[in-house]
């Protein structure tokens, strides 16, 4: 089958998709799981492949890391599935309601997108989560996994589509897409056939999609997180939520990548902070102001307030004020999130306002805005951008709406 | 001015835009509305300008009608400012909130995009009111208007200018985007400058700014509306909402273009149907089992139920069932706005299940699926894609949202 014709049979099969109770939908997804616990043997093989081209082909261990399959792995991908199960079905929910001055009726509900395209790179526990994801909130899903993990992704998905029909619900319901580059591309451009595309994965691919698509993006973003410990700061707290944000998992999106004290504080708080940060292994790459606390600091190279270190590293800079790391957020910041930590009602008001993000953070650590702690039980990805769904993404930003106009014969005057 | 500069200019206009209160924004309205009155004269000169302008290049009269301006249309972008003022700001509006069970509060609240960029046909009346809307949100409005009404354009957006300027705010937050082709493109790849962009006007122009841009783009598109009376419609009911929806305005989207009938009711509805509208002046474009119902009905051409007529044309068939009438809506429809004229609950449910569009109406008028009538006071237009936004946008629609989230020190386990 060549892409036109999966995404033909995908939209065909989102049509009975979005008309389906959460009883159905429920019960696929442990049907789902039952079918990729019972290819364990075959999942883990297949991925042994992968792992060992991958390795062949001298790709770097991180990568192969994530690559790499395992029980517990595997189980948490099963479990994922039955954890989606017992979460609330977004579709048909009542956003609003309302009757026109004649009695017409108007209700705002919640419908699926239809289909959606989920890119992505080397994780194979994707395929299952994305694919539980897209079931529950009723859209059909195209998955375009890496090649890297093809052996994986297929007995992933022939396992999850097992499972679909043995519930009665199509296949094309949950489908990879394979081939090079160029399907990508028809991937990119099939609007009309496919509703949305979520790139999942790391900067650059996430922009290839957003420049070459015209199915509309909803970006999922990388995090250049700031901390700003402001002249009122409550300094343990700030020692607190600094530790946090860095070390508790350096990888993710949500972690903190620069450190912004305020002059005022500098001397009460670096040195302190440095220690810390020292003794969880973090290498803090610091302006000349920062430098000056601490021979362990580096010197900041001239890029290195921008973009995502994802390790324990972390940029730092003492500024004059409020207001210049605001505009330092501003200029270098990625819309994810940001924090301040004050005592002060005014600079937290003054900061919440300006500071233009997905989150806004006060006295907290960053590593909460994820989908997982904000209560969704799902997450996709966390957005970035402006339009549809800022920040964590469930399973209800995972739908579009529809008016149900209804009357009894109305028109208008 | 080039582009780029426009831009960030237009950037940091919406930095201060974002946080005025409401009271500033409708005094802002207020003076746009005054200095727009005072500007008549000079409007009407420009306006006259750009009329003879197209005459001479040879526009249609269709089109020139729509580029001419009286005292009577400028009056109504003048009380279109002042209506803004009296609606509800929707920046700050909490959309939800709840506390984590560590004591964290995560509040969800509406925030403005930023920068909104409209790019339009002739109407010279959708520079202020697009102008108007944008402020109202607190975006700033980057205006790509049409050539062909430069002159008008100019004159309106200097206009608006004087009215920011004698309140106090950066006039910037309403800025006309002038130039060739080649400024149309810098505007759709203007990623991270401009948030949103939407076309308002045809589906070429709709399609172009679809296919062109790398900024995210909210789609007001064209509607091919129909009409499926259903075996079990009530008939008086059914001619009634017919004759609106096709006659009450027929150049807009919300208009109905397509009729389709059950086959059991053709007898009785057709012949009756036929006279009515025949009556009102309509065309119909039948397939053969219509044209057997009235000489007057022309026979439809092959592609005769794709596209809009926007003027008093309709298209119409006779189908075996609902099914049928369903999947035809599937195959033509343009997602915009589907009617079904029927008794019966359960083909009522089958329909407003199955039928994927922005609003899906019940035994009421097509011509209700408008923002106006929706009661939401202002309209941008009426989206039918199915990213953020779906049917008549109001000013909910122009904003993002952002999450605050406030503790006393948490982190994360």
């Amino acid at each position: 089958m060549d892409f036109q014709q999966q995404a033909v049979a995908a939209r065909e099969a989102a049509r009975t998709l979005g008309t389906l109770t959460r009883a159905r939908k429920d019960a696929a997804l442990h049907a789902m799981a039952d079918a990729l616990a019972d290819a364990e043997v075959e999942l883990l093989a297949a991925n042994a492949g992968d792992v060992a081209r991958a390795r062949e082909a001298g790709t770097e261990e991180a990568i192969v890391d994530r690559l790499a399959l395992t029980s517990a792995r595997i189980a948490g991908m099963v479990q994922g599935l039955r954890d989606l199960a017992a979460l609330p079905d977004p579709v048909g929910d009542v956003v609003r309601g309302w009757k026109l001055p004649n009695g017409v009726s108007v209700t705002q509900v919640r419908v699926p997108f239809g289909v959606v395209g989920i890119i992505y790179e080397a994780r194979p526990n994707v395929t299952a989560d994305a694919a539980g994801i897209c079931l529950k909130s009723g859209n059909a899903a195209l998955l375009r996994g890496s090649s890297s993990a093809l052996g994986s992704n297929q007995v992933t998905v022939a396992a999850l589509r097992r499972g679909l029909e043995s519930v009665g619900i199509a296949p094309d319901a949950v489908q990879l897409v394979i081939g090079g580059r160029e399907v990508t591309g028809d991937m990119m451009r099939a609007r009309g056939l496919v509703d949305v595309l979520i790139p999942r994965g790391g900067a650059g691919l996430i922009r290839a999609v957003v420049d070459g698509s015209t199915v509309p993006v909803i970006e999922t973003g990388t995090g250049n997180c700031h901390i700003y410990v402001d002249e009122a700061a409550d300094l343990d707290q700030a020692i607190g939520i600094l530790l946090n944000a860095k070390t508790q998992r350096p990888s993710v999106c949500n972690a903190a990548e620069t450190l912004l004290v305020h002059r005022a504080v500098a001397d009460a708080f670096l040195p302190r902070a440095l220690d810390v940060l020292a003794g969880a292994g973090v290498t803090v790459h610091g302006d000349a102001a920062v430098v000056a606390y601490s021979d362990a600091v580096v010197p900041a190279g001239p890029d290195e307030f921008e973009g995502e270190y994802l390790d324990l590293d972390l940029a730092a800079r003492v500024v004059d004020d409020l207001g210049e790391a605001l505009d330092h957020i501003r200029r270098h910041g990625t819309g994810h999130s940001e924090t301040i930590i004050t005592t002060s009602k005014a600079a937290a008001k003054r900061f919440t306002d300006d500071v233009d993000a997905a989150a806004v953070l006060v006295n907290a650590s960053s590593r909460f805005v994820d989908g997982g702690e904000f209560g969704f039980g799902a997450e996709i990805g966390i957005s970035t951008q402006k339009l549809h769904a800022r920040g964590p993404m469930g399973l209800a930003e995972m739908t579009s709406s529809k008016y149900l106009v209804e009357g009894d014969g109305q028109v208008r005057a």
